[in-house]
């Protein structure tokens, strides 16, 4: 498989920095380490490496999802890809899902659902910001070249009603999230998963402790998940110096059947 | 949907504690909290609550991926929810990949890796250890209710061969994972991912240093994932007293195209 | 210096376990290890290695004030040597501050704060449950062979008043430490330091909040302290497995001088 | 008591902001918020809040030594206080006690050790390269006004010979403790605690194993501190985003008495 025009790249250089770039007729790409054009990079294989004007080398690939997400525009904070990850295996997301977002935000968990949940699966992505959810239809559109056919954008508050039902999973990234949470038991199947994504220890004990109140869920639990990058250079075999200390807890719970009532 | 014999359940009692049953005619699931017969089960929608015959409620479910790993058999440690969830967006795997994975070990990796490459996807399983393979085929009838067609396992060692090529992504649980370096380079397409899993910071300095020497991969980068639960209980908000303070290392890597060398 | 009758000892195994000891006249020590008499260990020298009548290799020492801690009795929760380093840098203790403490507990801390306040220093240790407070009577008196000259044990509420007068420090260690408020302003000395220790994050939010409204502190900050014990042992070099996943939080601030008012 | 011209003082103003001054004679502090003259401070107490010359509030104070090693001039990395003072509770120092350092660096850790000895107890400072040991010379006269009784600085590496014996303590802080080991050896008392700051894992391991393998130590172990500081303002109450990942590991161990041998 060659590079395109109209593909997605992304250019690695020798400095380990990454630049993303839709391939164009007459496309340049000109750092302080040279000049490479697209028309040099269409018709090459992914992982190749080529050489600037001034003489550098940079290698060629597409961006990985994790890789986009880092790049994509955004006017939101992103949830990370650890959080990301850890979220799809919380609500035992598969192939064929039914899952429902909430906001949309930049798209970045949205991007990574639409993957996940497969052609037969439908991720519905609610947000009453059209602003935001403008910025997501750019990523999901940069990424997948279209809005995946699995994506059903909503512009419109949770909290207000959510017509879709029997759903598999609800994840929740706004700020009050137990205000959905009569919303959330009429939409989600029995059995189905809610994970809320939550910056502060404040939120999280008030969505726990309004999901304990209605009884209508099972296994809810608090977590977090902090990344420690090692460095491995010569002697030097350590974690990283500066980390991000925080992104966000994670709240999972899972909805009982029969005699639920809110 | 309803339950039906010979699926799958997971039943939770008010304890906390929950435990793994496949439903059989005349099946019975006794503990000190009373009798549940599986025909009582049978016909139940997820979610419901049942009454066992000493008057403790317990409520039944499919149990998720990432209660299956927890309860399932095994005769080696495992990877972890938290680090499989990571793995999986780490090598950017999607839907129609092949990845193979080296040692099947109790199949807790691969079990994911099934669902996450969907029907068009391949899973190449490949262990040396024939007891460890038989348990994980069990595993894998037990949640999949047969060896899902996307799994192709292998009883051999990756450093004596690996017969595919352009993969997608390779996976390393074992622990000499640099041994198998000129085989991964050969096998992998360009562009393609490695990641491994390492329990000791030695083999992670030996595993990225091999890596840097070949010059063939780009992106090497080591971290591991802490999970850390809190409790939120009235008053008592905090984290966890005993925890798991360390599963294994994560290292991941992308293959450079071209003039690869070894 | 040798070991004499009435000294405190710790006896430390083959297998990584050890023992306090009074030694006395006819004192015995025995373990599934075998025996060693206290007469055997009388006139011997710390670090020195003794046979027990099993053949097993023991080694004696004077226990470290960690050491002690982890071993005193206790009725309450104790606050780890971590911490309790944490907290005498944090509020920069020093030979000759008066410092207080409420409440007394086993007296873990204030093991720690006689010995570094010094000789010419003073610590009041406030306590209204004279239960607890013998348990600290003991525990100081087993370790330092009396109660120390610089401590003053109070059966006392803070919260109803606070005799003494421009302390150097007040150290909290009980559950709702912003009632005690006022009587801190009008007994820290301007520029001394509070430092309070807190299981939940709630108990932190709300102390930190109530120092923030009087506006008669400065340098109000919030942390806790992780650590993270390492295996060494042939190939494997890693964190441990089991490890205490949190203590307690940190609250820190001094208080600023002129017009006080509550 | 009364600021007194020739003292060291802190100024905190109104943005978190601290600067550290020695009171002089027409000394004047300048900042964007204004000009205040060391006279206006001469005569007022700690903590009494002064006003500049464009009407901003300042607070001044005698600096910690916490603040003061966080100020201090410096031509090395430093200990931080969380990892001095759970070395100064690791090795058991004590009023009273005899300990060696090596090397001296900018004097953090020696600052903090001559102040926990006491007036009794002595510090013996090691180091090679008289250009550090100026620097730690002037950050002791700076906080102590003079250098301290109870500390002996000596340019020397201590691998070619410790010239002290019965040492209570030996910390460490030099890129090849295990070089040492021999001399430690023979200038520890039994039953003296030995401390190693190490940056690198790989460091560590093999630290550890020579300590193991020469078999006159005891109670060898590992670890790191991580501090993880909170945000706790209005709504918003997490850990901070941007956090030091990692300073240090730490080694200690204890040296065995009777028949030792290198």
């Amino acid at each position: 498989m060659q590079f395109e025009y109209g593909q997605l790249i992304i250019i690695k250089d020798c400095k380990g920095k990454s630049y993303l770039q839709k391939l164009m007729k007459n496309g340049r790409f000109q750092t302080h380490l040279g000049l490479i054009t697209h028309d040099q990079i269409v018709g090459k294989k992914e992982g190749e490496t080529l050489v600037t004007s001034t003489g550098e080398e940079v290698t060629v690939f597409y961006p990985t999802l994790n890789e986009f997400i880092q790049k994509m525009g955004r006017r939101t904070a992103i949830i990370q890809p650890k959080d990301i990850a850890f979220i799809i295996m919380g609500v035992d997301l598969k192939p064929g899902d039914k899952v429902l977002e909430a906001g949309t935000g930049s798209g970045a968990l949205l991007l990574a659902l639409s993957r996940y949940v497969g052609k037969e699966g439908r991720v519905y992505s609610y947000d009453n910001r059209p602003e935001l959810q403008e910025i997501a239809i750019k990523n999901l559109t940069k990424f997948y070249e279209k809005i995946p056919d699995n994506v059903i954008l909503k512009q419109k508050d949770i909290t207000t009603g959510i017509e879709e039902k029997n759903l598999d999973a609800v994840i929740l990234d706004f700020s009050e999230p137990w205000s959905a949470i009569p919303e959330i038991i009429n939409a989600l199947r029995p059995g189905g998963k809610l994970a809320s994504y939550l910056p502060t220890i404040i939120q999280v004990e008030r969505l726990v402790k309004e999901l304990q109140r209605t009884d209508n869920f099972i296994d809810i639990h608090s977590c977090e998940l902090l990344l420690r990058p090692w460095q491995i250079k010569g002697f030097s075999v350590r974690p990283l110096h500066k980390i991000i200390g925080h992104t966000g807890f994670l709240v999972f719970a899972r909805l009982k059947g029969g005699k639920n009532n809110v």
